[in-house]
């Protein structure tokens, strides 16, 4: 089930449907959306190891954000970013709900990674779209981020599904 | 050329030669010289950015360590951390010597990254020869953390090939 948080938006293939100014207003949108359901998450975590991994992504994200309206002024100077009602791939949504079980957790973790994931191939493909050496370097790097965010999220994720073990390796109180 | 801070080792086929101690001490090892060469290497790093990336790896590999030697005296309880004088893959070692250059850095991070994708894949393979199925997760779970590690440097490598735009990016003074 794709939970409230989550909207799966459009296949990657829909790429080249889409100007380059879109294609960035989309990817920052993309980043604040996710930039915003990390910090909701770990407001809504109580596990302190969980809580700070989440956090930091937050963080990661914002800094993505910055960077890619640096790389649209750049691009664009003096014009507003252009944010398309669509988006490629997941988008995540704040979480507004209580968490009461691990599973909700591992759900929306399993969500996350699905996202990074597509916005690690998103980034892939915005290097062959922009032209020059210097953007297409920015683009891998977001690209292989966004990678490593994949596998942070991914190593929690396998642990968070054996709960004794986890609580017990981090520590986590009764 | 293979720099000072850089012992090659054995290839990762010679895996099943040693025992599970042996492999959980060499795991245990390997941790230890990973976060000697990224705090060596954070001290020498200017850069403040990257100093910080640098801490971060450092500080995750001392949370490794502490995770293998739980795992060790859960396996073998009350038995002292056997360290065999092999060790799978590259063994980082302290930086030592003044980096003058980003050259120098770009040097250490490619084998930084080298080394990382062999503890993945040294992970992996301990997956395999462990029993149970916790200490499987475990093993899954250090291997995707490492190959987050792996694209976090990754990242970083890409961008300081272009000195020039990485300077501008993360505000790095002349």
């Amino acid at each position: 089930m794709v939970p409230p948080e989550l909207d799966e938006g459009l296949p990657l293939e829909k790429i080249k449907d889409f100007s380059i100014e879109e294609l960035l207003g989309m990817a920052i949108k993309a980043e604040i959306g996710a930039r915003e359901f990390y910090t909701s998450l770990a407001e809504r975590i109580d596990i302190q190891t969980l809580k700070e991994k989440i956090e930091w992504l937050a963080r990661e994200e914002e800094k993505h954000e910055t960077l890619l309206r640096e790389i649209y002024t750049n691009m664009f100077p003096g014009q507003e970013v252009v944010f398309p009602e669509e988006h490629i791939g997941p988008e995540l949504q704040p979480v507004v709900r209580e968490l009461y079980k691990v599973e909700d957790i591992i759900d929306l973790i399993r969500w996350a990674m699905k996202a990074e994931e597509i916005a690690a191939n998103f980034y892939a493909e915005l290097e062959n779209i922009v032209e020059t050496e210097d953007k297409k370097r920015l683009m891998r790097y977001l690209s292989d981020i966004e990678k490593g965010h994949y596998y942070t999220l991914k190593a929690e994720y396998e642990l968070l599904l054996d709960w004794a073990m986890y609580s017990q390796m981090m520590n986590v109180g009764p």
